[in-house]
């Protein structure tokens, strides 16, 4: 019934040999790889704001000035990364670049930062998305979190079916949501270029700080989370068409050409229409009420950015299994999570993150803006990793041009490290002291388990070892009986038949008890030795625990092979009526060394 | 360490030859048995007012009439117990003398609605102590239920420890109780003779009931709460002094007399303060401010009862226990029961009613009001069972004056058996429903538990075997192999010793892996046989367990043992960095009859 429900749920199982992959043309790994990156404009500008209307309306007035950095931050990184492309034509991944480049640390650190990166995009992601939707049904406002952890849920349960990115349900709505807001930007900027446009809030807000330089800093440390997810198209180049690194370079382009104006479209009509930052309408649902007055076309944006949103929360269920699953292969992180499960998924992955997920949203109370100062740090930590990764990449290639090429990759890596340790700053006392303390306890975590593995391989690997048929050893065998039943003789009959040593050991809890024993053990009338140890506090493991030392100290060479008789009831509730001794002497006898135990089922028929 | 930390809470380990008894002076059996039904006044009359008051100022007045008859009802019952204890000098329990007399169902049904009342009697003493102490810090009301839960706990570690109920921290508090109400009822009683007592609700209570028939019903059945306890001297007659039965009878007597005067001076003094029901100060504590003006007497009445009643929720721990244990000894419940701990205490019946209590405090939100409706019916079906097991026992007897005997003990199990139903009718709705569901539904428990045991009984039953090393079996090992590694070898070089067929298992996830280990293999040079099994969906138990099936139908003899070899990590948490497959597989052929398991373990050192 389990298995049904399994199927039902996740679907047939697949075999190892149907993994296989699809090529993308640009349009189409434009809709699957931009999700992502696309869909950060719903919280990037935003974040701007709720800065910058600390200080009032003055503040609000530098909203343009940092989105126009923020856009030129973007083409820095974007030219950065578009060389990257055509380096690692089978996907450059941060991981891979860092490593491969800056060594394994920087590796290490890269992957941390990454896994970070990735479960915070889900967090902020899912709950901007249910945030979207609150925009259109307020009422959804008191169950926000129930409604983040249902939809981690879905994606969860997606994903362990295993799910094609690049399917029409992934590139349609990235199209959907760009058209809508294209039509809204051009409809606002319309309306604002006719002097048409609504002003939302009239009265000035009383400005609680001043215009300082921190201010504008944390503004823009705030906005740099529109530019997550632009990295995605780097892991993703195998997956183009034929030229790979150039398709996907042009792919790149395009949606930083499309991410940009919508960073700034989006911040001009905010300003224009005096937005204020609110966690129950975003600046996008602010702007369709103002421009598109609550119409059909409000709703087309706010359902297709919740849907984009809710898909940009799936792309991590994809990398960060993939991730665990390379470091877990190299060693870094449990084997487990290289295993894939019956639909092909990596299982073990697509169950942590999601886990993490919801206890992240759950302790945020669901809250976007809370979640946002654990995002940019790992983005930026990447980038820069990335970039420095490229850095050294051309001073050991030096292939033609490979100066200017060595200046662009340069500048970009100066110029994240310097937005990286700019968020880590400014957004420490809310919430990146956490990051700070995560990726380092990550790194040092990965390397002690990469040390466990190595120091355990190397005991258990086999040398000189003859084979098994030449090394005959001697092995005493006890098999503790409480009472003379058939399990009992059942598992004397089976330790008769593996050795000619065998004690029976018996445990009496009372004189009586003894005598009862004794005679029955006499009327059986067998050669099968049998010691009997007194246990004056009604203990039974421990006695027989004591006597196993005693005899390990009398002879210390003998292999001991413990026999239990194990009754096993027919449904498990009746395991309830039996006291579970053999399980408790397993669990005991597992953690001494040198000792083999051996169940002996007996199953009951009633 | 955890030994340690048990050491410290719950003592020294203790032999079993150190159970023994002392016997008891008649003040002290008093003191120790007279507890539970001493203590009951705290609510009995409390839940006559309850009712009454529904009807306003008329109802109030059939409170000392109902008093009356509840004080009637006690003589009827304790003239008829005292019968008991002479017919069943060794202790006569409702179980002991229903059983015996009425057979085994009726046992069944006195042991049910025994441990029922045992649960009760701590839930209704806790919630009504902590109501004692609530009434002198009001500011407690708010910690209620945390601190029966606390009382609860510290009761259960206490009785781990092993309690001697007769000590003298059992017997001091019932007499200072006694003299404190003495006291106060004194003092009470000279003040209204003089007219001089306070009159404490100056306003008559609106009726929303007239008085009819079910209403003073209700209110019986309400006050009847209060004759909880007196059987507890029943049970223990073989601990009186010589001569038993009639210091015990005389001790009843007394504490009938003691326990009926108590009643009806709380219910005299309570009307002629004009007090109203409530859970923040009981009818006790009303008096105690109207009579002693809030002072030393009225803190010292209100500590005793809080002390009577917390002690009170002690005895159903000793007899709890005892009784669970009675019961599995003659396989009616799971035998755990019948083990003693290190300090000889019934740890299992101890946990038990210990955590079904804090869930029932809980659930009911510590209110003692609440919890009433479940209490009256178990100790009535007692009462009434106990009497019937009497008439029976006279009718089989006929010693000398048997008829009169008889008589007194038909009339109380007729009067008890009518209270029985009232007190299930009148209730069922407030809770009464709860205990009808779940009275019957142990005792088929019960049976079934003893039918499971009698059949697995008869069907482990040794008959007619040859000793062991009589039966020689062939058996064919299968050891299943990962990795060829230490653990591996040593897995084989333990199968080749125990058998001459032993047979290597590789699990084979993909073509690349298995031409990876077939190499190996033949690089060792073994002449064990290897079969490789293709495992298309990457899963590992599920084809060995495939594999089994198919050796057993062609070999349906073959006695299969399957050796595990066990990577054990040196710290529990290094057991995430394994696979646990040893362990899945165990447990898949846990439930498979006929294959034996066999766990070689391979300690890392690292």
């Amino acid at each position: 019934m389990v298995e049904e429900v399994r199927r039902l749920l996740l679907g047939r199982r697949l075999r190892s040999v149907e993994a296989q992959d699809q090529r993308l043309t640009k349009t189409r790994a434009l809709g699957a790889f931009g999700l992502d990156a696309l869909s950060s404009v719903a919280y990037g500008p935003n974040e701007i704001l709720y800065v910058l209307i600390l200080a009032g309306a003055v503040g609000t007035r530098f909203s343009l000035p940092i989105a126009l950095a923020i856009a030129a931050l973007l083409a820095i990184v974007v030219t950065s990364y578009r060389q990257t492309l055509f380096a690692y034509p089978n996907g450059g991944g941060s991981y891979t670049v860092a490593r491969e480049n800056l060594g394994t640390k920087a590796g290490l650190l890269a992957a941390a930062a990454l896994m970070v990166d990735y479960l915070a995009t889900v967090a902020v992601s899912v709950t901007a998305g249910v945030e979207a939707l609150i925009a259109l049904a307020p009422g959804l406002d008191a169950y926000r979190v129930p409604l983040d952890v249902g939809c981690i849920v879905a994606i969860m349960l997606v994903n362990l079916r295993g799910v094609r990115e690049a399917g029409a349900f992934f590139v349609l709505p990235t199209y959907v949501f760009l058209g809508s807001m294209a039509l809204l930007m051009g409809w606002g900027l319309l309306r604002l270029v006719t002097g048409d446009l609504p002003h939302l809030h009239a009265r000035p807000l009383p400005a609680t700080e001043g215009v300082t330089l921190f201010l504008l800093l944390r503004a823009f440390a705030g906005g740099c989370t529109a530019m997550t997810g632009v990295e995605a198209i780097a892991n993703g180049v195998p997956l183009f068409e034929d030229p790979e690194p150039r398709n996907a370079a042009r792919t790149l382009t395009t949606l930083a050409v499309l991410l940009g104006a919508l960073v700034l479209g989006v911040t001009v009509l905010g300003n224009a229409i005096g937005a204020v930052p609110s966690e129950r309408a975003g600046l996008i649902a602010q702007i369709g009420h103002a421009v598109a007055g609550g119409g059909p076309l409000f709703w087309l944006v706010q359902l297709s950015t919740a849907l984009v949103l809710l898909l940009a929360a799936n792309t991590p269920f994809n990398g960060f299994p993939l991730l665990a699953a390379i470091m877990a292969q190299d060693w870094y992180l449990p084997r487990q999570f290289v295993h894939r499960g019956l639909r092909l998924s990596y299982y073990n992955g697509i169950l942590v993150i999601g886990t993490l997920a919801i206890g992240l949203v759950v302790v945020f109370g669901g809250s976007t803006h809370a979640l946002i100062p654990l995002y940019a740090v790992g983005v930026f930590l990447c980038f820069t990793l990335s970039q420095a990764g490229m850095v050294r990449h051309w001073l050991r290639v030096r292939e033609p041009r490979w100066r200017i090429k060595l200046a662009i990759n340069g500048l970009g890596a100066l110029v994240t490290g310097l937005v990286t340790a700019i968020v880590v700053i400014v957004k420490f006392p809310e919430g990146a002291w956490l990051i700070a303390l995560i990726v380092p306890a990550l790194v040092v975590l990965f390397a002690r388990i990469h040390r466990y593995y190595q120091q355990a391989g190397q005991e258990v690997r086999v040398w000189r070892i003859r084979p098994p048929e030449m090394q005959r050893c001697v092995h005493t065998v006890l098999v503790p009986i409480a009472d003379l039943n058939r399990p009992a003789v059942e598992s004397l009959v089976y330790a008769c038949s593996i050795s000619e040593r065998v004690t029976a050991v018996h445990i009496c809890l009372s004189d009586e008890e003894k005598a009862r024993f004794r005679s029955q053990w006499a009327a059986w009338g067998t050669d099968v030795p049998l010691v009997e140890i007194h246990s004056p506090y009604r203990l039974i493991v421990e006695p027989l625990l004591d006597y196993i030392d005693e005899r390990n100290r009398q002879e210390p060479g003998e292999l001991l092979t413990v026999v239990l008789p194990e009754l096993v009831p027919m449904h498990w509730w009746e395991n309830a009526l039996h006291n579970q001794i053999a399980l408790r002497m397993k669990l005991a006898l597992f953690t001494r060394p040198g000792t083999v135990v051996t169940s002996v089922p007996y199953h009951l028929q009633c």
